[in-house]
């Protein structure tokens, strides 16, 4: 301290002090020492950048939202065509045909879908034409089979043709120079059917993040083995926000589990974070003597550790770690408050890397089947069956208690309801916001 | 010929005639020679069979249909334990704590998450513990850190403890022998946490169907490749149909296309069938003259063509196709019937090959926002864009024309609209029957 003061002193106006990097300040408190949730769920956002774009085929490219408009180089059709299979004619050619007095017409060929002919149409001729086919120069309708006695040499024609009838004009779908899809649009089926229809195989997209998932805790065991004495647990967390993360779209990688060992956990990130564009660790971040998440992640990148004004997922971490500075997010460790820290934070993360919106579940009212209490002063999180009736009209019950560790009941909700910190009850017969977690927006 | 004659003349009362293995008898058909949508449909389904049941992680099993019930092995949680990082005590030991005049018990140690002892807490003691860790023999509540002064060799208790307060009991949230899951639900994340909590590592699911999709027609190029003449398109009904099935849970092989030639068509579905549980075409089984599946497929397998009372989609192939049955569903060409025919009878196909119900789209009604006219005779499918009011209640409107090659307004619905035969109009501010094709059911 004195050899700094020192040296400050001296060169007070040629030094550049070395900026250490650090996050950008956090988000206000209320009284007790609480961040928001919604504070809390942007200044991450805002921390995190949409992956850059890569060119994928179409067909890899599903579900994924798209970084590029896509005009279309061509018409749809290309060409006219026929929208019957039957004879191209001259409509003029037809007038008076009827039942009984048929007109016919010599066949001077055929043409197949695929097939083209720079030849005009000789007046007083046909052509046989099936469905596709282009309508050569000079035809202006097409006759079904149906209305004919589907003859090769000479047609006979019982019903007088209307001008253009079954023709498919050029252009009728898509004209040149049309805007296919948008920036931020996301690939479905049926888009990647319209793509291949202009003929793009390849689209810009954003890929799927490379999730790293992580439990940390020595209680825990893997499933499938045996516990090893009566206070260990199975590890269900790792599996539960990889197959979340994955159900989002990211492409999952689950690590072993890493006990509660400072080394172990440093060298377990450390490990990850060349594959990585997120890391989700959970456990080891509250006040506990054996928190060490929370002890040694500050030794690897910049941190920040702060009590979120809900219940569950009271204690939180950030980070941007290592020198690529790979977003990390660390969730508490059991299993529900795991689960609803994801949605209220790791989930709108992934969408925001992948470039897709909304960032948010769809968040709707229900109206509440049976009096839900909440405990006021932070904003509540309870699990949730909606339902739907026949109407339209949603109703939610809640599930289980107010216990963080109660999986089962999780399993069976199908939402989360939400209650802002104000809220103390929702009356029977009362509407209360519900997030769907079975709905992707 | 001669001599197979002369053998069975010789054998007649022992030969057995092998019997040619046939399609059970089709559904009847109406005045008009068509088969209703949902007799076919129903003759598809109750010729597949739902594929064979495996083990898989449970990580790699998400969204498939469980073929087992699962029971808990173990209780959850599998032992008491603390909800708080504090002390274990004796509540009758902190009978009047107050502030200012506080409990003061001797700390004996320290159990940790994970941590276990045989060893009982004597009266008058407290220990210290973690969230999760179990509560030692005789301990019958929890102390709060908050309420106390952190001590390590002595502990000063400010406020009086309930007995039970802050422990979690053992089998509150499962009971060993609780029923988790039932055969036929599928796994999402938070039921794979569950099953990771009880210590289950593996399930049987029935797999991913393997799926291979080919497009016929001599007329196709692959997109990204130029048109060489200006009566070619670029196939998009195999893109469409593999991202549809794709989506809909299936692994799909999407093979190049294939012209309209008996021999090559003939040669590439032999050459799938070693690989596929379900193969899908487009194309070739109308009335054309080159409407070559329609004419080959019968020499590869028993087959099965007809005429369906629904528009687009009138002309359908199925068949059960070489040694091993493989089955096989031939589609129109034209995209949107492509698309509506999958929608009608591919997707129920690989739900029912996947052991998942409802095998059908979510089936809704919605108000129409104007005059839907519907050509009576067939089952009308119209490509609609529903929208939900807040309420909950839905709207449709019809996006483009009838056109069955219409490929941009097929991109842009997000539901069919299905009219039965007997309707030929729904006016505007009546219900009309829609499916919804963004929701998996």
């Amino acid at each position: 301290m004195a050899l700094f003061g020192r040296r400050k002193k001296q060169q007070e106006d040629v030094v550049e002090v070395a900026e250490t990097p650090t996050l950008p300040p956090p988000p206000p408190t209320d009284a007790g020492g609480l961040r928001s949730m919604e504070d809390h769920r942007a200044y991450l956002l805002e921390q995190i950048e949409q992956l850059p774009a890569f060119g994928q085929q179409i067909l890899d490219a599903i579900d994924l939202s798209i970084c590029e408009d896509i005009e279309s180089d061509i018409d749809l059709p290309g060409f006219d065509n026929s929208a019957m299979d039957g004879y191209a004619v001259h409509a003029a050619d037809t007038v008076g045909a009827e039942e009984g007095q048929p007109v016919v017409l010599a066949v001077v060929g055929e043409v197949a879908a695929g097939g083209w002919s720079e030849e005009p149409l000789p007046p007083g001729t046909a052509i046989k034409i099936m469905t596709g086919a282009p309508i050569p120069e000079g035809a202006d309708s097409v006759v079904p089979y149906e209305v004919t006695d589907r003859g090769s040499d000479d047609v006979a024609i019982r019903v007088p043709a209307r001008t253009g009838q079954h023709i498919r004009r050029r252009g009728e779908d898509v004209t040149e120079g049309d805007l296919m899809m948008r920036t931020g649009e996301r690939l479905g089926a049926r888009t990647i059917g319209l793509l291949a229809a202009i003929g793009v195989d390849k689209v810009m997209v954003r890929p799927r993040p490379r999730v790293v998932v992580l439990a940390t805790g020595s209680e825990l065991v893997e499933p499938g083995r045996p516990l090893e004495n009566p206070a260990q647990l199975y590890d269900s967390n790792s599996y539960l926000l990889a197959g979340a993360a994955r159900a989002d779209g990211a492409q999952v990688f689950r690590v072993g589990l890493v006990g509660d060992d400072a080394e172990a956990i440093k060298q377990s990130i450390s490990d990850q974070l060349v594959r990585a564009d997120l890391i989700i660790t959970t456990g080891g971040v509250s006040q506990g003597d054996y928190d060490l998440v929370k002890a040694v992640m500050p030794e690897l990148g910049m941190t920040d550790f702060c009590q979120v004004a809900m219940q569950p997922g009271k204690p939180q971490g950030f980070g941007l770690i290592g020198e690529d500075r790979v977003p990390m997010i660390m969730l508490p460790g059991n299993p529900v408050s795991a689960y609803v820290s994801y949605e209220a934070f790791v989930r709108p993360v992934i969408r925001k890397l992948m470039g897709i919106e909304p960032l948010f579940r769809p968040q709707v009212r229900a109206i509440a089947t049976h009096l839900i209490r909440s405990a006021p002063g932070r904003k509540q999180f309870a699990r949730g069956v909606v339902t739907t009736d026949p109407g339209g009209r949603r109703r939610v019950t809640a599930v289980g208690g107010h216990g963080s560790h109660l999986v089962s009941n999780l399993a069976k909700a199908n939402a989360l309801i939400v209650m802002d910190p104000d809220v103390d009850q929702v009356a029977a017969g009362s509407p209360v916001t519900v997030w769907l977690l079975d709905e992707n927006g």
